[in-house]
């Protein structure tokens, strides 16, 4: 499994996806769990599909941890997928929808906003 | 409460956002549920606290819907509650910690990333 996200030049802006990833990893251990990223982050889509398919792995999901439904996640990801797919030709690709279409998520940032509000 | 959320050129890109806060809303119906943008969509943080508090308004909570801690969040984000106090110094404003840094959001998100998965 790749969890893909957006990426930014601080290196600090990845903790949260990084104790994601080892929630996932923890839940899965029989999965290889790795993150990859659009942009200003490595790795790359391609490159983390092709690591994987490194260690053997021929079928990859990945999850697009994009919560806007802007150009990201409409234009550059399935470019980006398409690049996976050319650079690993060995692995079948399966994207999951993007994490804010998905009602239980969008459930918890309710009950996040609305933690201790009296 | 205002829900703040980067914001993106696309307009569709700010529906998952706005289904979170028609749900908070529904939620909570006697509090006043705005959202506000960092860059590119309106309102920003500072047209929003005005509007409640023209609605009369004293106290909001800025919730900051950003999941990477990056430069958005550690040094824009302080800015445009300072710029908002000033625009508004008769209205309290609270600032509740960012949507990745919450467990059960984190959670959520891996609970989403296994769906389906065998």
């Amino acid at each position: 499994m790749i969890l893909f996200a957006h990426g930014a030049r601080d290196v600090r802006w990845a903790e949260p996806f990084e104790r994601l990833r080892a929630r996932v990893q923890a839940r899965r251990p029989d999965l290889a769990v790795a993150l990859a990223y659009l942009e200003h982050m490595a790795p790359d889509l391609a490159d983390a599909v092709r690591a994987l398919a490194d260690q053997g792995v021929t079928r990859v999901r990945v999850v697009p941890l994009f919560f806007g439904r802007g150009g990201h996640l409409r234009e550059d990801f399935p470019q980006h997928v398409a690049r996976a797919r050319a650079a690993a030709p060995g692995v079948s690709i399966d994207v999951a929808p993007a994490a804010g279409e998905d009602p239980a998520v969008i459930e918890a940032l309710a009950d996040f906003a609305l933690a201790d509000m009296a």
